[in-house]
This record gives structure tokens, C-alpha cells and sequence, in this order.
């Protein structure tokens, strides 16, 4: 009606990576993508920016009414005015205008978002946080990240640099962090976190079957056939993981709290010392009576889910 | 129109203290209440609730209809159940059924709800706060309480325990909280963390021109006469007030920070050392580009104004 050509009513959201780049159109009511394609974010002589533009060039046919497009990107978001602040794993990307690059290209809205956040809004709307009114979402990876949900709204902040949730000071003097600062907790608990502490041991001299620069994927394994050392560094990390876990507790009082990223998947090694500390630590036990810990349910996809969600309530 | 009786819409809001509780009483679209009446919250061979039953029938007027009533409360309240979990200055006040007592005693809506947190949403609807959207409330007297408005929503939590903004860990192993923990916000930077440092390096045989028991008063007068140990106290309080407050600008990303309670009123001697520290601590200076930092404007009767618009938002 009101139109004799056909039309089909699509979302495209992006994953921009510091390695790869995704795009997905979704039809709409559809959780399955209709098309999806993946590209090396940054090659030599072409800028990122270039080849999402191309990208989208590449997904988007004449058929489509786009309702809008929204890309999760990594890094500080400046989400009023669409701006990059800072993606420090992306070449170039700093104070980068990507929403009005993006709007000189292609006539729909247009939304950029830091990408753990909308993995919190895709896990909340159609992953383990579904129901949930108050839920926080981690990702655990060589940082971390998060994204939180305060009585059914999205906390973005009052230009949306806000759930840093990774860099909060828990120590004092503490190791450093990838930001620069020390003492945060995700140079406490991150995946690097756990590289870092495995290889300042042993330059100390302690005893291990791991060699110097092993992966946190090595320390599972290592933790895993009893190496005392990689014990020891998962201990630490989920030690802390619990004491910055438990001040979250005491800001939000969430009904669930959802944990996602590689280093996530090291199961009881990291969340066995994690939950001893997160008792520890709690003001009451009240905050735990009806938390639900769970594993993030959306994968790989969380970040394209969660841009699609995004995009649904608010085109 | 409707009745020929002569009838008033009134708020009754409560501010239950540890000392002393007050009651007013105010007309639809006033803030200078009708009536206001104050009593000591507990007296011997009475329990605090039946004093505050009695004290809101002598308020309760036949020509009033009375729309709600909202209570400010010390401790943490389950806001769901309109039980007060503890409060740990009003004898018997654990796991205290508030709400249903006084659900028994009076017609109308009620709720219970934490006095600092409703002091932010006094702030926010009608004080230093105005405005703002995202904005954060500090009480800094013998503990640190706080509240957070999030893109216009009052921060409550799944049942109503968020916002115990002074119970986060900053420091490994730190100086012992009034709440059993070691190394919170609040026993780093609160008055009663300023005199207990105080006492502690006095018996260590530091040289001061102050007493021990010296009240966080009688350290800032010291300060401002050039007392070093005094000066020291609030350098320290100051510092971690400044780490502090950088881990809820990460977290909450607000426009505003209000500060209220007896010791933000020592001026330059804690907020001098603060914003030194905050500066700092804070990831980038992003920030703090539009931040406002500002004092609490309704003083006493914040509790009270903050009931009040809670209640005018919610019957």
C-alpha cells in the first residue's frame, strides 16, 4: 500500500574489531542476518573509515528501506555527536567524526556505540539477561569491558563515555593498565592482567612449567595440569574480579550479572576464586540472594545483536 | 467540584534520622511546607515507629486528603517490600516492616525509601541539580551516602540496595569501615576516616597541636592554622575522595556532582587536595570538560523536598 515497487525494511549493524570488521542486514523481526560479511578492518593505504563505507556500499541493495544503521565500535565513544574519541587498537582513530562520515554516504540514522555496551543491550533483549530490569555485563578478554542496564535503561552517560567498568581504581600503587593508570581492574583481572602477572614471576625466578609470554590460554592449560603458578595467577584474578564485582553490587544491586569474552570460558579456574571473593567482599548477603551469574548466550554475534536491538528502539 | 467538603491535597514526608526525625507537610505546589514537626526519634520504652505513627497523626489534619506519604530513612531499604534490611542507628531497625506498619495505621500510599538517595532526587527536581539528566550526590559527614540520576531515572537497583556509594573498595587491606569491611571509600574520606586517622598517627607520637578524640571540626580548624597532621588528614581524605569520584565518572559518565554533609563544608582543605586527585585519576580529561562540581543547595530540608518531589512523582 501507498507504494507499487517492492520494498523490504532492513537494519545494518556493524562490529568494528581492532583485527576484523563485520556487517549484518537484518530483515525486520529477524534475528538471523539476511547477509553477513566480514573484512580486515585496516589494511595498508586504506583507512578504516574507507572500507566500512565500502562495506555497507557492498550490503545495502536498491530494494531496501534502510530503518538505520548502527556500528559498535571498540574504544571511547562520544555518542551525542557520534565521535570516536579514542579506539586505541584501530590506526588513526582518534576524535574521528565517524557517525558524520558515515551520514555524508548514506541517507538513514546513523548510531555509534562502544561495543561492549551494546553487547549489554543485545544480551539483555535477547540473551541471558532477558527479563532483567538491572543486569551488568562484562567482557573478559585482554581487557575488560561492560555495559549496564539501570531499571530498563541503557547507561550511556551525558555524552556516552559512562561504564568504563574495566578501569576503576582497587588498589593502591597496583600494576598498570592498558590505559596508562595503575591499579584498575583490568590490570588485575583481564587476560593481560593474567600474562603480565605469570611473566614477572618467573623473571623473578619462580618455578613453572610456562615460558616467558604465554597466552592466558596457556595458563588455563597449565593451571589445569596443576602448575602452581598458573593457579596462583588465575587465584589473583578472580580474587579481584570478586572485589571489583562486589563494589558493582553495592553501586547497582543487579538482578543479574552476565559474563562474556575469551577469558570468561576459564570457567571455576577463574570464577571458583572469584565467588570466595565476591563473599568476602559483599556488604550483605542481601545483594546475593537473587543475583543470577550467568555466561553471556549470544557469542560472537553479541555485538551485531546487540547494534540491531539498539537500532529497533530507536528507529 | 464533586464534594462540598472543604478538602486539602497534602504530601507528608518524613526525615527519620538517628537523632532526631521530622515531618512535614506540604500543599500541592509548595516547597515551604504547611506545618513541620520535629522529635527525637527514640526515646527510652518506645519503639522509633510508634513515636513516627504518632508524629504523623498529630500532622494528619480531618480536612486534608493526604496523597502519599514518603519516608527518608538511614540504612539500606529493600524499597520493594518498604522494609528497612538495617539501620544501625535506630535501635531494633533490622528487617523492620516500615511500610506495612504504617500501611496499618494510614490510608494512603506510602513509601519508605534511603535518605541519601532521596536527597539526590531533592537535588535533581529542586536544587543544585537542576537540569542536569546525569548527575551524582555525595553526603560526606561521619560516613559518605550517595544517589544517582541516570538519564532521568533514580538508580534503585533490583530491590532497592544500589547507590551505597561510600561501600567500594579502593585499597588493598585499608583502615576498617563502620561496616566490617577494610578499605572503603567511606573509611578513607569521611569525617569519622579524618579522626581516626588523626588518633592513629597521634598515638604513633606524631607532633600536633590537637587532642586525641579531636572531632573532624576541631581537625579542620587545626588545618587552617597551619596544623601539619590535620593538614595531612584531609590531604589524605581529599586524595581518595579524588580516586573515588574518578571510578563513578568512569562508571556513571554524569554532567553534575553535588556535594552535601557537614564535612564538604571544610571548603578548599578536602576539595583542594580532591580535584588535584581527580585530575589524576581520571582516565581522560573528557571527563571533566562539562562537569559541574557544586555544593548541595536545600541543606537541612534536603530530605524532606527529596520525599516530597518522590512522592509528587509517583501518586
Amino acid at each position: 500500500m501507498g507504494s507499487y515497487n517492492y520494498s523490504m525494511d532492513v537494519y545494518i549493524t556493524l562490529d568494528i574489531g581492532g583485527t576484523n570488521t563485520r556487517c549484518a542486514v537484518f530483515s525486520h523481526g529477524n534475528l538471523k542476518p539476511v547477509e553477513i560479511k566480514k573484512i580486515p578492518t585496516y589494511i595498508k593505504d586504506q583507512k578504516a573509515e574507507e572500507r566500512i563505507i565500502q562495506l555497507i556500499k557492498q550490503v545495502w541493495k536498491d530494494e531496501y528501506n534502510v530503518r538505520g544503521i548502527c556500528a559498535a565500535a571498540p574504544g571511547s565513544i562520544d555518542i551525542s555527536s557520534g565521535m570516536v574519541i579514542l579506539a586505541p587498537n584501530i590506526p588513526g582513530w582518534k576524535n574521528l567524526k565517524l557517525r558524520d562520515i558515515l551520514k555524508e554516504n548514506f541517507e538513514t540514522k546513523i548510531f555509534i556505540n562502544n561495543d561492549a555496551r551494546l553487547a549489554a543491550y543485545g544480551e539483555w533483549k535477547q540473551g541471558a539477561g532477558v527479563g532483567h530490569h538491572t543486569l551488568l555485563y562484562f567482557t573478559i578478554s585482554t581487557g575488560i569491558g561492560g555495559g549496564a542496564i539501570i531499571q530498563d535503561t541503557l547507561l550511556e552517560g551525558d555524552f556516552g563515555i559512562a561504564t568504563e567498568m574495566g578501569h576503576v581504581y582497587l588498589v593502591d600503587d597496583g600494576p598498570l593498565c592498558g590505559c596508562g593508570k595503575r591499579g584498575h581492574l583490568e590490570a588485575l583481572a583481564s587476560g593481560t592482567a593474567i600474562e603480565n602477572y605469570v611473566n614477572q614471576k618467573i623473571k623473578e625466578g619462580e618455578k613453572t612449567s610456562l615460558a616467558k609470554g604465554s597466552s592466558t590460554k596457556d595458563v588455563a592449560d597449565a593451571a589445569r595440569k596443576g602448575d602452581k603458578l598458573a593457579i596462583a595467577a588465575f587465584n589473583r584474578a578472580g580474587f579481584y574480579l570478586g572485589r571489583g564485582i562486589a563494589n558493582y553490587l553495592h553501586i547497582f544491586n543487579p538482578s543479574c550479572v552476565i559474563f562474556g569474552g575469551g577469558v570468561a570460558q576459564s570457567g571455576e579456574l577463574l570464577f571458583g576464586p572469584f565467588k570466595k571473593s565476591l563473599k568476602e567482599h559483599i556488604l550483605s548477603q542481601k545483594y546475593l540472594e537473587n543475583l543470577q551469574i550467568k555466561n553471556a548466550m549470544l557469542g560472537d554475534d553479541v555485538g551485531l545483536i546487540g547494534a540491531l536491538e539498539y537500532l529497533k528502539d530507536r528507529t
